[in-house]
């Protein structure tokens, strides 16, 4: 598909942002590492904030479709209506972009995507109203003859240069999930969504890659299919190393499944990552991080080094959902740990969730640069082991 | 607590299984690994046992007694109403024992538990009545208060030197879950179960440890916490590196939550781990092996190289479940390449699931060496870089 030209004119003004600018347009930009540890709920001036293409300008009066399998008469709702008639619910998740640290894959070999350090996720409160009881309104349940197989295709108003729109899907079981916390979310941290966040409605699902939180909300259809957009079936998977150009990727996206949940992830953001020079202040140092996992896996140990890996010491964590024991914790978990350093060493982290999963060592590097958790970063020149 | 003197003289015979045995008393065995993988279904002369004490004989009498919040009468069936009154449903599914590939860490340093090699894993087809019926029969559901917070635990007729008992726990959530697939198993392989595999009836908790699949079910008690038992609260545990002694460990085993849902997993079955010789047959080979992932995650891509991680080729993979687009993937994935071998080089995989976890390249030692899943396997003297 020819790529469209897409009109950015009318972007918001984001000069109360604290952010490293990405790519312009679409807007894609992401904090300071230091800045992105300073709250447990990241502030909007630090969050980072993913486009696909010009931001639409919507108000309530803005209509979302519902329409598929299970469902008896299309329906369809305003924003206004659904603030007015279902009860208003909040889930403090992390969101993290598939290509959070892209950076560090892109170092092995080019990959293809917006170049991110580790500042595509952050921590938000969300509310709006859950996607389960919106279709519970309209006659769905888990009684539908095989929920197993169908899927919650979105679909948005933002235009992109790839598709028709932005869109993606989620299985109809996550959506139907009682534990789930599948929200139609318009307020981010108690005030109203704004454009940059997806206004005036944006799906927020729990554990999954951002990518299948669609912003400016248009239309929901259940089917029987994935969402064919682009977004869900040649982007954002995990193609095998030997997989480097857009020919051979052509051949692979439908072998690969798409993403959903994602994987255990933990970043030292300060002292900012790469090589310390502690000539002058030897001794231990306070460093911090974020750690999270997918699925609802909570964090259950944070290792860091402050040789490269040699030696090991236990981070202290603020995780309060693994406190308060709910079935799955949707929150990051920022920790920090006193360490002795060493010059022209690195600082190191590995995260282990409660599945057990741990980060490997060296990034093992795939065309699209998603879903790096490798705890090593390796400079070009650098011996690499296990990188491809 | 004292340890207990158990009478072993009751166990069966086992002289027609080929199992390497790890522990005469309890009885602790496994295949050898080429075994394991010649079939997808594992027949029962290959299918590890994991006792804990002496193995009780029962019979369809047996009665299973069920109590706790939620359930206004304490209810018991025997197996044999269970058979009859509840419908029969059958799940093919990876049992995995947490400490499955054990050796690889107690090569680093010494592990407390049977020194399992990779085959404390297999894969079987069980049936029995869901355990979602039972309680849903007796007035427990998804509408119960807190549901989030309670947990099912069993318990065991199976007697054992560190408890009055064996059992265990797991989330109420999984238990009442749609797709949970938690069944009271009377068969394995459409034949009734043996008494080394918990005759005449066993929980089967799917894409969790082997821990939690409780065997000689005998009492199943809603409440607020989680087993009391030895085996929830002070042993299936990864603790962190640091804690190397009983001692230590008894500080810790409050501080670290119970595995659940285990991590990524594959093996090198086929031809044997360890250098290869490959002097007069240089060229091609053909190696096999298995990969499985916990909670559901199937696997997406198993990478096999023939030196040592240098290079590395994706493998053919069999895996069923992940073709039906079924909700959960709770089988193993049995695997082939075709790989150029190197004298001297190890043969090595690593498996990626469907949220990208991978497996890590070098162990990471724990006391009770569980859930070590690192691809490449660390004699005592090598150089090991992060082990610890």
């Amino acid at each position: 598909m020819a790529k469209k030209q897409l009109d950015y004119t009318c972007d918001p003004c984001r000069d109360d942002f604290a952010l490293v600018i990405r790519k312009d347009a679409p807007f894609n930009a992401e904090p300071q590492p230091s800045d992105l540890v300073k709250n447990y709920i990241t502030p909007l001036p630090y969050f980072f904030c993913r486009s696909h293409g010009p931001l639409p300008e919507l108000d309530d009066k803005h209509v979302i479709a519902i329409s598929g399998i299970g469902i008896q008469a299309p329906a369809s709702f305003t924003v206004q209506q659904l603030k007015q008639d279902f009860a208003k619910k909040s889930v403090v998740m992390a969101l993290q972009c598939a290509g959070n640290r892209r950076d560090g894959l892109h170092r092995v070999k080019h990959t293809k995507g917006v170049i991110w350090g580790p500042g595509a996720v952050a921590n938000a409160k969300y509310s709006g109203c859950r996607l389960k009881d919106v279709l519970e309104s309209i006659g769905l349940n888990c009684q539908i003859h095989d929920l197993g197989k169908l899927h919650v295709a979105f679909e948005s108003v933002e235009e992109c240069e790839e598709d028709t729109c932005y869109g993606s899907s989620i299985p109809l079981t996550k959506a139907l999930d009682e534990f789930g916390d599948v929200l139609l979310a318009y307020e981010m941290n108690d005030v109203p969504l704004t454009r940059d966040h997806g206004a005036p409605i944006r799906v927020v699902v729990p554990g999954y890659i951002g990518a299948r939180s669609v912003k400016f909300l248009k239309s929901i259809v259940i089917q029987d299919e994935e969402s064919r957009s682009y977004f869900q079936r040649k982007d954002y998977k995990i193609l095998p190393a030997h997989v480097d150009c857009e020919q051979q990727a052509n051949d692979y996206w439908c072998k690969v499944p798409s993403i959903g949940e994602f994987n255990v992830q933990s970043y030292v953001c300060e002292p900012v990552d790469g090589v310390l020079e502690t000539g002058s202040q030897p001794g231990k140092r306070l460093v911090k991080g974020y750690a999270l996992s997918g699925g609802g896996r909570g964090i259950q140990r944070v290792d860091v080094s402050g040789d490269d890996g040699k030696t090991w010491v236990e981070a202290d964590l603020f995780q309060p959902q693994m406190d308060t024991h709910t079935t799955n914790v949707w929150s990051w978990c920022l920790w920090t740990a006193s360490i002795h350093t060493h010059r022209n060493k690195r600082i190191v982290c590995r995260a282990v969730d409660t599945s057990g999963n741990i980060q490997q060592e060296y990034p093992v590097w795939n065309y699209r640069g998603v879903m790096n958790n490798s705890w090593r970063n390796v400079d070009k020149n650098e011996n690499q082991p296990s990188v491809l």
